[in-house]
């Protein structure tokens, strides 16, 4: 009841600001005449087969795009060629240079008697190397900077473990990305983070960190929840622990990479653009399946859908697959950078970066005109495919760089959500995605993208306002 | 409503057959004077901390207990110093020969271009070795023995991967069990059994396995369910996968263990018996947590209960922490030997061995009139606990050979479990229980064997009629 009231008055305020000349209506952006049209989307997109058997394709022939590595190219080679056959008015590629960085071998022993083991280890994606033979030490687990500072003179020449429960990514991340540096601010020689997952079935999951240049670099990796937990009740129990650390990563030169763009163009007003898509890079292990296979093949499974259709926007509908999200972030840099004098004819950025689960909206940044306009637009997906709901904030890591100009970004959504279950493991396969949660994200982008793409008036641009 | 009218027929036929000479009630077993001694045995059970703790101390001190190694004896002798101090009645050891089967270094790795990686394995217990360099062959992906036997002429000289999705733990255990033997049978070099469980977060699981004495025997190991499907979707699709496979395994000579007995002795009848238990041993991974590290200690933390309450029953009841399940059964099958004349004696013998989650009654094998007999005691449980429920048929691996000889079995059976998310892994963690399911089921084994040990008539003894 309050959320209907707070509706009505979102849309009084939209009636009033939207435009100074002339007071527009939601009518003028979503007229009802939409709901046919987005039924048949939704329809076509649950019969499709292609957009999942790409999928398929992409997780068991390119499991591993790792950036600047062969495994990601050949990716994009084959999605260029295949968008190539769906007749989209244009398919091309912008360079992007990416970083280089190679696992290696990893190994991390237990050294403690009956109980020695070898651990399951990742090392974080820009983490240096040990030396050849690894790095020996004691362990001090915390569980939190808090308790490393309480116990900062036991930190010097052991390896830190960040023995952190999980709540949410951004929090819990922390300890991911910074946390070897404020191990090694202590003294520390290595660092250990417990791995960021709600739950966790013995897995261990990698992911970026970044060095503070006032420290030493120390060798960082991750470990699985279990093997946190049992170090820290094995110290709290008065045992003392010795690792071995083996992690020889290799940081190779720069290398070429490319950001995928296809499009159908705009009727009326073709300069403006809808941009949807997900990063088309991952990780070296599992297969990239929900992070970020799912979101890239939505989306580009959208495009398709809508061309299939015949349908033809009143403005550009884009779909771009970025490179180098996951540890460096140069393809979205790249994007704004060689597109700088578009950005603002940007209408709307959707990202599709959450896994692939039941489709439950958006989380959106930009005003909140746009954002009652973009609710109406998701509720054309009621009645097919469920509750839809535009909640604020949200957007994501690849259009970042557009959103910090004031295009409307958004992200999708999901229902029942595991995502970190899998997020940057072994276990992101393609079989932890429902076939049918695929269809209907790609059924949720296409409605969305079209829509908008195609309503007689502009999206509104703008950030939120404070 | 159908249950209902079963159970009144049962307890007819239980009226009229009890005893020839004078037909027994059911309150000839269970009197109703039963339930405030029950409603004191949760209400300390679920306030006492001992149990849990000394699982906490097992999982975090002991958590490698496979038979053979000093893990599993020093956490025997820890157990019997522990019992000691409770002051029961007695505590003693049956001397155990068990196998002595190592793991050793394991490793195996796709050799396939950019998508070459090492792949998660545990050998399986019992299996030979591989030579020290591994063995390198192209793999064979079967779904199933029949798959298997439509592509015999392909098995020869590769690595048979068994990708079959799990059902139960009998039917796709049969993989993990036989399947080396049968791909060794088709010309296979060695097997790989996608690991035995409905949910993986790529999660490889260990587990026993036996060779058919009439094929070669070849290095046997698990790998998650992910890195299956991934191959046999790459099978699919036309790729052609090899793999190395390094399994440096050991057979050492038989080892002496030991069972773990610890009584209470009966007022009455002290030479019949209701024994519990679970098993000691485990594997060399995890911590051997819900298998059965949680078993054991509910079974010990019950008979603690009893004696700390001052109870004394009509009949013995017995602890035994057998060892040697897992690999083996050599600690049953010493049991019944050491102890062939006192079987007879045995009136009940319960097993808990398929996890700690909440406790939902026995599955039960014996007489009808005994599972009438011991759904009106654990009825006993339901006010305090939550409804419970006698199944048949039921029991467990260490009370094997006594119910083949007559004596009633019960297993204790749970509510939303997820055993087989963490069986024979290294996900088996302490963290992974509920201490409050721990306390409850300390208190259903509690209730279970104080009133059947006490009532004043004996169990019906025997098999279950045809």
């Amino acid at each position: 009841m309050k959320r209907q009231l707070f509706k009505a008055a979102a849309l009084g305020l939209f009636l009033a600001t939207a435009s100074l000349a002339q007071p527009k209506t939601l009518q003028d952006y979503v007229p009802s005449g939409y709901q046919p049209t987005a039924d048949q989307i939704v329809a076509k997109a649950q019969g499709a087969d292609l957009g999942w058997s790409r999928l398929a394709t992409l997780c068991t022939r390119f499991p591993h795009r790792l950036s600047g590595t062969d495994g990601l190219e050949r990716a994009i080679d084959w999605i260029v060629g295949e968008m190539e056959a769906d007749g989209f008015d244009s398919v091309s590629t912008d360079p992007v240079e990416v970083p280089s960085w190679r696992r290696g071998t990893e190994k991390l022993m237990l050294l403690s008697g009956d109980s020695s083991q070898d651990l399951a280890v990742l090392a974080l994606g820009g983490s240096v190397a040990t030396p050849a033979e690894g790095i020996e030490a004691p362990v001090l687990v915390v569980s939190s900077y808090d308790d490393l500072e309480k116990n900062r003179d036991k930190a010097k020449g052991r390896v830190v473990v960040y023995n952190v429960p999980f709540t949410t990514y951004g929090e819990t991340g922390r300890y991911r990305w910074e946390g070897p540096s404020k191990a090694a601010e202590a003294g520390a020689v290595a660092s250990l983070v417990r791995s960021i997952t709600p739950f966790s079935l013995a897995t261990p999951h990698t992911g970026g960190m970044g060095y503070d240049e006032k420290f030493p670099k120390i060798p960082a990796g991750a470990i699985t929840p279990e093997a946190a937990q049992s170090l820290a009740r094995r110290q709290a129990s008065g045992i003392e622990d010795r690792v071995r650390l083996v992690l020889l990563t290799q940081a190779l030169p720069d290398a070429p990479s490319r950001n995928v763009i296809a499009e159908i163009r705009g009727r009326e007003f073709p300069e403006q653009v809808v941009v949807m898509g997900g990063h088309i890079d991952g990780w070296d292990i599992g297969e990239g399946a929900h992070d970020d296979g799912g979101g890239c093949l939505m989306s580009w499974e959208a495009l398709r859908l809508i061309k299939e259709m015949g349908l033809q926007p009143r403005r550009t509908i884009r779909v771009v697959l970025w490179t180098n999200e996951e540890n460096g972030l140069r393809g979205a840099k790249a994007y704004r950078q060689l597109r700088a004098s578009e950005v603002k004819d940007h209408v709307l950025a959707i990202e599709t970066d959450s896994g692939t689960f039941h489709p439950s909206g958006f989380g959106f940044s930009g005003t909140e005109e746009a954002r009652v306009i973009l609710q109406r637009t998701v509720d054309l997906l009621k009645s097919s495919i469920g509750p839809m709901e535009i909640k604020t904030p949200g957007g994501g890591a690849d259009i970042g760089p557009l959103m910090a100009e004031g295009v409307p970004g958004a992200g999708l959504t999901h229902k029942d959500e595991r995502y970190f279950w899998y997020h940057h493991s072994a276990a992101d396969t393609l079989e932890k995605i429902d076939p049918k949660d695929f269809r209907n994200g790609a059924a949720t982008l296409a409605v969305t993208a079209f829509v908008v793409a195609d309503m007689p008036e502009r999206l509104p641009f703008g950030k939120a306002r404070e």
